[in-house]
């Protein structure tokens, strides 16, 4: 085994079953692959739990949430925690429903997480921290300045759930109880691109497979995810947008490898 | 507030709330974006109200109808009528089906819509005309000798409707119960693209979301997706072909400004 | 009508039934918009019928999984039947699941079909035997070895089920009972894009549906995606990966002529 995970992965190639929304599940899809890893995607409660038993790593994902999708999380997230596998939740649209944020916190309460992913309004409704924004999309950015009080928000979910919490944004943070780390890779044309924060949630659930250390893969999946929409972005031709972006990032990420992610991450402990 | 309505949707930044098929749900997010907007997707009944009074427009799509999607799309459009934001019907494939055709009855029926856009085949099924073809992909299309005709019946379903009515396929009719307008833009490959049509319906949630104009408003997203088309088609070398387009279509809608819009814009006041 | 079946497709221009999962419907819609078909997505039994009934080929394809759209894979299965349609089943994760494996055998029993197309471990689910292998992905690959024991494993399958058989990853065999041929076109590559064995059961959805020879039909779309593969690989560039190599394949079907296909086709009779 290497000291990458991005190489782990390729040397690995973990099945990570995801149970995801119908609006990005084929880039999730596509980014697995291009990681590596062996996607599997199953929402039906009938087959979730078996499907799960066949992981390395389960993502759970709260996009276009339905009655049955719900229930197969719950039950799939159960089977997780029972194998030990890692268990990465992207509380899509917390905060912007009640039947969303409901589910989320049953969740929290009822599977242990291993790494929870979201912008900062998705972060501060599941800490139940007073929030004027709705979810789904970031609004809330996290500014220089504020990069602190993330930082702590993120320790505080971590101490109250076990999961390490990244936030994600035009700065991102990830942190567990006793660290954090502020991440300034990126590119703002990431923000148009659909899906951005659904595939990070699925390249976590594939570096969290192969690492024992959950804070050093979620820290590796946002810097990978990140350096490849900066090449995606300076590869980007006049004529060209978001759905470009979207396809030379995933193409960056079948590219990556140990050597270009640690020339080009810049990472900050805070 | 500019004049061009395409630089208001990258002022206003409005959410949008689709309530959509599953096969072009990303590339409609994905225009969306283009253009400026924010999409919001959900689709179950026991949240879809309170994500539409989050929006500034909902955009209906009966493609992949089942029945907890429909009814959202009736809880959702009475919402979106109580709140007063623009509601966008496209009746993807109805007269091919019973369920798809009853439900659109319905929907007109109970909720008020502000633009209904279909092919021909469509539109005929709503407004009550007989035809000898079946929806989904427009096979009957306007010829120049029928741009007369088409034009009254989208007059005739906009008076019993109160919608603005949009026919396209090659060429294009909107209108009013009182105006109606002809979009000469476009190419011949659009039609060989999955959800061109299902991407103009959501790209005129976010134009209406920003005008009291809905003519224009759908006059001008029903130019933009045709310029962008065109755009795309010029680009597209000799291997590409239809996916290309897609991708070259998004990525124009993105860089699209006024200047080219109304450079590039053949419309005909019929 | 020619004696080729690519071109056919382009002359007829048949409409397909499409019951399928949501991760790859949009890349099976324009992959069938590329070769010259007609994409119709419906998954609800509420009018699976109806819309096969319009349809000159059902494609069912087991990914993606739920009750209601199990439904209406019989109901529409029965229909193609009782039309004399083709029916493609492509048994997605048969042998992942119970859930699954189950419903591919009742489909089985209840549905007569034209062709099943899957990889060695669901095709080895099917016929019941055994394998210590799971489904969704290929890791048990054809080798030259094997050549000879995965034909007779299909031309078994097919004896007992009237369909013809492809068993399909870096080699691919297609077989009815009597007559059984190796494909050897395609590129390693397309392993690592989503949804390449989901689109070559949408392709002989629309393949079938042009010609009485359905072992011709099966092998010639086989043929047709793995020629599409290599020109896909051969046009790549440095700095692409998995997602531009899956728009170049479409775009390379978009494309495809009888002389492309047939110059670079290699195909042994076993």
């Amino acid at each position: 085994m290497s000291d990458s995970i991005i190489e782990n992965v390729r040397l690995v190639k973990p099945r990570v079953h995801c149970i995801t929304n119908y609006i990005t599940a084929n880039d999730c899809a596509n980014i697995l692959l291009a990681c590596g890893a062996s996607p599997i995607m199953a929402d039906c409660p009938d087959e979730s739990a078996e499907i799960t038993s066949l992981c390395s790593a389960l993502v759970i994902n709260l996009g276009t949430p339905n009655t049955q999708r719900l229930e197969a999380m719950l039950i799939s997230g159960k089977k997780a925690n029972e194998l030990g596998i890692p268990v990465v939740f992207d509380p899509v649209g917390t905060g912007a429903s009640c039947f969303r944020t409901d589910f989320a916190l049953k969740l929290l309460s009822e599977v242990r997480l291993s790494i929870i992913r979201g912008n900062l309004s998705e972060i501060r409704s599941l800490a139940g921290t007073s929030s004027n924004q709705h979810g789904v999309d970031t609004t809330d950015i996290i500014s220089d300045a504020s990069i602190q009080s993330a930082a702590e928000l993120a320790r505080e979910l971590s101490l109250k759930t076990g999961a390490v919490i990244a936030i994600t944004g035009e700065t991102d943070i990830v942190a567990d109880s006793s660290s954090a780390y502020c991440i300034h890779n990126g590119h703002m044309i990431m923000s148009s691109i659909t899906g951005c924060g659904c595939m990070l949630s699925a390249l976590m659930g594939a570096f969290s497979a192969v690492s024992e250390d959950i804070l050093k893969a979620a820290t590796e999946a946002v810097t990978a995810i990140d350096v490849c929409g900066e090449t995606a972005a300076r590869q980007l031709l006049p004529h060209e947008g978001n759905i470009s972006c979207r396809n030379r990032l995933i193409d960056a990420v079948y590219r990556l490898n140990k050597e270009a992610l640690t020339s080009s991450a810049n990472i900050e402990k805070l």
